[in-house]
């Protein structure tokens, strides 16, 4: 049995993250990471007619990466893990649409680059698949127009509000091979505390994220000092602090160890991005564009990976509901040769 | 390695399914298998204000019919795979807010019933978790103004047309106990042939079916003969008569064991029903009111589940893009003692 506490497995034989890639819009290669991603475009249409085909492309062009930097051939992959914001999750069906890829869709929201890894490494560390690609997108005027108002309209964005990453990530886990390895997971719950505000989804999502990194710590009895970093998918600046509180309020310390990729994805001062970077594709770009090659190369040694999503929909928010969030965490260790 | 061919895995340790609640409403109450389930509702809103909240209502009372059948407690579970079809899934995620139940997400459609089961299959088989629930819900209403029209606008519905099923279904996964057992899963690959017609979903879905359960004969070096009957989710009369034709095309037989769960729950003659009952319930509420029954009482020794899932949005249809279909299968067996 591999379950640990209440929430966590570990996984005796380590998948292997041996390739990523990540594909970045235009406003995220004029940022702090603008050097990191395999592929960027200044067309924020990406040659297409519409943003939801837009970031159909977007995912399809991260596919493609992977398989070339891999040197693979789609029928050679296992199984696909993906999902995205966009209702229906279109963009991750069409994107693999007669690709052959047997595939398995996920709704995390924000958390699905977190949510595909830990499903991926059930799948590779179970033996029940190989080559595994957990993969997810967002597209910043696709989000908008679904979640709030069209671009053309517009509307004002309060300082809380968050800017959704044009961006799409992918990484291949495989049972052998060289590069970062994932060690265990924790799943999270779904974590509301009352939070209305579809403008202000890092307060809604910090409770889950707090929840989650306090499961972690206590289904492996272990605390902050364990990692290198302690890293947030989405929750911008507000949740970040949001969460620093909530740690502390308990007495738990997070060792100065976190960071949030919504802050690290874009230039808060010059980027006009109020608190943050959010979207499925945020922590994915920076997972797959900064972290893992940072791990691979030794610069980090273990990192706790936490995907937040909030599990809005604008019906729910229209019905006068809450913003429940929920957070999945992945160990993942450098490489060790 | 659990990996069989292509797209499939056999389990060695078997998930035993301990435990099945199915919740339905009036119409589904009125049909053929109204005596099966375990809550029926006349009240189509479940006391609730909104269609959207009735269907997370269906959902909280699934699960804790599960739970009282189970003789469990919330805090009992491992985990939860769930998805549904309203956008951002939130009847299922609203179902576990605060639950503290470990939650994972998913969107495959109506195939969710058969995506959960086999993720399920994973999480236990693979010894990742104890105590999974496998859970979906869908409701006409809600459905219906999501993807269509308002029920007020009285729009005209061609004969493909299907009737989304109202309820939902939960299934308990244990690595030990008395019940039906999980033996083998196959993993669908998006699918599409063209279909662009958003009330003919049963076309769109029945070449997903076909390669899905043609992949499985192959990975199992299987046939038609090794089954009691071959279900597919919610095809309709349209795409089950489909399905054979592409079989016979390729010299498969499928022996006449082909049953689909949307030509099952609601009488066809007499319900004005169209070409059968679609949704993520219908085939939940088909498996986890008479199938798993059926199975546990030695009625049926061993049936291919094959969940079928249309992969559209409304904005996919509006920007002309066709309908993709995906399929997952999972063997079940019947009790043995």
């Amino acid at each position: 049995m591999h379950k640990r506490g209440k929430q966590s497995f570990i996984l005796p034989q380590m998948p292997v993250i041996t390739t990523w890639a990540s594909v970045a819009g235009k406003k995220e290669s004029e940022g702090p990471l603008a050097h990191c991603f395999d592929v960027t475009s200044q067309d924020t249409y990406f040659g297409q007619k519409t943003w939801e085909l837009a970031e159909q492309q977007m995912q399809k062009t991260a596919l493609e990466t992977l398989l070339q930097k891999a040197g693979l051939r789609k029928d050679q992959l296992g199984l696909v893990f993906s999902g995205d914001l966009l209702n229906q999750c279109i963009s991750s069906s069409f994107t693999l649409r007669n690709a052959g890829i047997p595939h398995l869709g996920l709704y995390g929201a924000c958390s699905t680059m977190a949510e595909s890894l830990l499903l991926g490494s059930m799948a590779v560390g179970g033996g029940f698949s190989d080559r595994v690609v957990a993969m997810t997108s967002s597209h910043f005027a696709a989000s908008e127009r679904q979640y709030r108002f069209p671009l053309d309209y517009g509307g004002q964005r309060p300082p809380t509000a968050q800017w959704t990453v044009t961006g799409s990530g992918a990484a291949l886990l495989c049972s052998a091979g060289k590069g970062p390895r994932i060690e265990g997971c924790t799943i999270g719950t779904v974590t509301d505390l009352g939070i209305p505000d579809a403008n202000n989804m890092g307060a809604a999502m910090a409770p889950a994220a707090y929840a989650t990194i306090r499961a972690h710590f206590e289904d492996f009895s272990t605390s902050a000092d364990a990692f290198d970093q302690i890293i947030t998918g989405d929750l911008g600046q507000v949740g970040k602090e949001m969460l620093l509180e909530l740690a502390r309020r308990d007495g738990i310390s997070l060792g100065g160890k976190l960071t949030d990729c919504g802050t690290m994805v874009f230039d808060m001062d010059t980027q006009d991005v109020h608190a943050g970077g959010s979207g499925c594709g945020c922590s994915a770009i920076t997972l797959c564009g900064y972290f893992l090659d940072k791990l691979h190369r030794g610069k980090l040694k273990r990192i706790l990976f936490c995907g937040t999503g909030a599990l809005l929909s604008p019906t729910s928010t229209q019905q006068g509901l809450p913003i429940p969030g929920v957070c999945h965490a992945v160990v993942i260790r450098g490489r060790e040769d």
